[in-house]
C-alpha cells in the first residue's frame, strides 16, 4: 500500500463554546490545519468528517457538504462518517485508504461536535444511541451505567480499586494543565475524585469524560508529497479497525474489549512493531476504567494489571509509555465526533517535538486508540517520525 | 487503480415494513447478497453501511457495528456513512476505494432505513435535516418545498410543464409494476398525478418519492477474484463524487445541480465513455423535477430539454437511454439510506440480463446517480458487463 503522511494539524479550544456554531468550530480547526501545512484550500481533493449525532444535537445531518461549503471547497467530495465516539478515527482510516488507493493525493480529515446546545439529560439520551437501542437504551441503560458495570466486574475479577480509577483522572487532569486547548485546566486529587458525586456506582463524575464542543482537523497526503509541505511530516505506519457486539450482554467477558484486542493486533502487524515500541499514546479514556482496560487489551501490561500500571506511574509523561499527554477525553474534553482526530493532532505534535510543556522527550512512535460506544468499534493508528 | 466487481446483490421488499426492525431488514438483504454470491459470511472483510438518520427515526446511531453484529461478522470493521439520500452511494464509493487500495479484497456494502416508525410530520422534519439547519429548515423550508422552488424556476427558465413532470411519475410507476420488490405496483396517469393533492406547488403528492422502509446490500471484490463467485460479474468502470452548497439560496442557478455536473464529468472521464454510451440508468428521482434536471446535468440531453426528453419517450424501457426501470425512488420506494445501493442492485441485475419483465434488452453499460438533499451531494458510478 502507498504510504501516508500527516502534514498539517489544527484544533479549536475545547469546552462550552456558546460563541460558535458547529460549522464555525470546524472552519476554525480546518483553517488552522491549512495554515500549519502551508497549503491553499484548493489543493484539498476531498473532505472526510467524523460526526456522531449532529442530527440530534443541532438538527443537522448531511454534515459533509455543509462543512465543505463553509470551508469553500467548491464541488469537492465530502464524506461524513459516524461510529459513535470513534467517528473521526474511522474517518481518518477511510481517508488513509483513499490515499492508498491512489484516488486522492491530499485530503482533509476532521471531526466536530456541538453538544452544549441541549440539556444534560438530553445529551445522556443522545449518548445512549451509541448502544443497542432495542435491548439496552430502551430499558434505561446509559453509557456511564454500562461502563460502571464493566468497572465493577473488573474489580471482582482482577482486584482493581476505585483509587486506581481515580489516579487516571488525576494524571489526565495534570497533563491537561499543560495543554492550552484543553477543556479543564485544573488538577484534581484522588480524594477529590472519590468524593465527587456518583454518576453510576462506582463511577464518580470525575471518572467521566465531559460534555464538550470542539473541532479538530488534519491534512493527509501521500508520503512522497509530504516534504513539499513540512520539514516534520509524521507517517502512518499501521492501522487496525474492528467491531464487537453492540450490546454488552452479548459478550463472554465484559472486562476485555475484543475490538481493541483485534484492532491492535492488526495495527502492530501492519506497523511491524510491538507494544513496547510505543513511546506515546492517546487512548480512549471516555471513563477512567476504559483507560485501564485499554492498557491491558493493547498489551501495554498483562491482563488485569492495568490498575497497577497507573498506580506505579508507568503511563505518566516520561513513564514507560506516556498515555494521554493531551489530558485525554477526561480533561482535554470529548466532543464526540472530534475526539479521534484530536488524538491524531496530539500525537503529531508529540512526534514533531512541538508539544510544549507536555512534550514526551524523544518520542519516535505514537498511537491513537479511538473507541465507539461500549467498545463496539475500535480504530487504532500507529504513527512514526520515520517512514516504514 | 485496482479494478472492482460486484458479485452479489440482495434487497428486501420496499414499503411499510412494520413486520421488521431496522436490523432485521438489513440482515434479510445482506443474507440474500451472500447467497447470490455463493459466499460464506466469514469471507467478508469489512462492512460499509449507508444510513441517513436512524438516530432520529429509531433512536439508534452506531449502525455499523450493530449490523455487523446481527450479521455475525465477528470483529470485522464496520463503517457507517451518512450523506442524506446519497448515504449508501457514498458508502459504495468508499468501499471501492478500500478495495482499490489493496486493504481489502472482499467487502459488503449495504444501506438501510426504517422510516415508518414515526409520524409523517416527524418524517418531514427529519428529511429537512438534509438541508441547512440554520438558514433553511429553521425557517420552515422543507425538502419538497425546496424542489418546488427548483421546479417553478425550471418552468420559467425553460418552459417545462407540470404535465412533463407527471410523465416521469407515470413512467416510473409503470416500470414498478414489473418489479416485485417495489413499494407501489400500480400505474398512474398524467391526469391522476395532476389531480392528486398538492404537497408544495407545483409538486403534487404523486410527484414525490414516498416514505419507505427497506434495505439493500451488494458484495464487491477485486476484479481478479470475481469469476470465483459468479459467471456474471459486473465491473465498476468509473465513478465521481462532488458536493455543492448546503443551502439552495447560495447557488447562482437553481435549475442546475452543480454536483451532478461535476460528479458525472469525473465518472465519464474515469470510465472513458460519453453519455450516449449509457444503456440504462438508475437516476435519483426524489421528485419528478429531479429526474428531468438530471437528464440535462448528466448530458443525456441539452440543458432545458429534459421535459421534452420524457415527453418523447426517450427514457422508457427500450428508449434511447432507459431510466429507472426499477420504478425509481418514486415507485420502487425511497428508504433514504438504502436507495444508493438499491440503484446498484438494479443496474447489476440489468447488466446480468436478469431483470425479468423490466429487462433493458442488450444492456452493456449502466449508471447509478445518487443525490443528497437538494443536490449538496452527488455520487455516480458507471458499471459494465466487460472490464475496462
Amino acid at each position: 500500500m502507498r504510504e501516508i503522511a500527516v502534514v498539517g494539524v489544527g484544533m479549536t479550544k475545547f469546552g462550552e463554546r456558546w460563541d460558535k456554531q458547529l460549522r464555525d468550530l470546524f472552519v476554525e480547526a480546518a483553517n488552522e490545519a491549512l495554515k500549519d501545512a502551508n497549503m491553499e484550500r484548493n489543493e484539498i481533493q476531498a473532505l472526510y468528517v467524523g460526526n456522531f449525532s449532529a442530527g440530534s444535537f443541532v438538527g443537522q445531518e448531511h454534515v459533509g457538504p455543509l462543512l465543505a461549503d463553509y470551508l469553500s471547497l467548491k464541488y469537492k467530495p465530502a464524506f461524513r462518517v459516524e461510529s459513535a465516539c470513534a467517528s473521526s478515527g474511522m474517518a481518518f482510516n477511510l481517508a488513509c485508504m483513499a490515499i492508498a488507493s491512489g484516488m486522492y493525493d491530499i485530503v482533509m480529515v476532521g471531526g466536530v461536535e456541538k453538544m452544549t446546545d441541549i440539556s444534560a439529560p438530553e445529551v445522556t439520551s443522545v449518548h445512549a444511541k451509541a448502544m443497542d437501542a432495542e435491548w439496552e437504551s430502551f430499558f434505561g441503560l446509559t453509557l456511564p451505567a454500562a461502563f460502571a458495570l464493566i468497572a465493577r466486574r473488573h474489580f471482582v475479577q482482577y482486584g482493581t480499586k476505585p483509587e486506581q480509577l481515580a489516579m487516571v483522572s488525576v494524571k489526565n487532569h495534570r497533563n491537561a494543565t499543560k495543554n492550552p486547548l484543553a477543556q479543564f485546566q485544573f488538577e484534581v486529587t484522588v480524594e477529590r475524585v472519590l468524593t465527587s458525586p456518583i454518576v453510576s456506582d462506582p463511577l464518580h463524575v470525575l471518572d467521566c469524560s465531559p460534555v464538550t464542543d470542539g473541532a479538530a482537523a488534519v491534512i493527509l497526503c501521500s508520503a512522497e508529497l509530504a516534504k513539499k509541505y513540512t520539514d516534520t511530516p509524521v507517517y502512518v505506519l499501521g492501522f487496525g479497525t474492528a467491531s464487537d457486539t453492540i450490546a454488552l450482554h452479548d459478550r463472554s467477558d465484559i472486562t476485555t474489549l475484543g475490538a481493541v484486542v483485534e484492532a491492535s493486533r492488526q495495527a502492530y502487524k501492519m506497523a511491524g512493531i510491538e507494544p513496547k515500541n510505543i513511546d506515546v499514546a492517546e487512548l480512549h479514556d471516555s471513563f477512567t476504567i476504559t483507560e485501564i482496560i485499554s492498557y491491558e487489551d493493547l498489551g501495554f501490561c498483562e491482563k488485569g494489571k492495568g490498575g497497577l500500571m497507573i498506580q506505579e506511574g508507568e503511563t505518566e509523561i516520561g513513564g514507560r509509555i506516556s498515555v494521554n499527554p493531551s489530558g485525554g477525553l477526561k480533561a482535554r474534553g470529548n466532543p464526540i465526533g472530534a475526539t479521534g482526530v484530536a488524538q491524531v493532532v496530539e500525537i503529531v505534535q508529540q512526534l514533531r517535538g512541538a508539544a510544549g510543556k507536555r512534550q514526551v522527550s524523544g518520542a519516535e512512535i505514537g498511537m491513537t486508540q479511538n473507541i465507539g460506544g461500549t467498545g463496539s468499534t475500535c480504530v487504532i493508528h500507529i504513527f512514526g517520525r520515520q517512514r516504514r
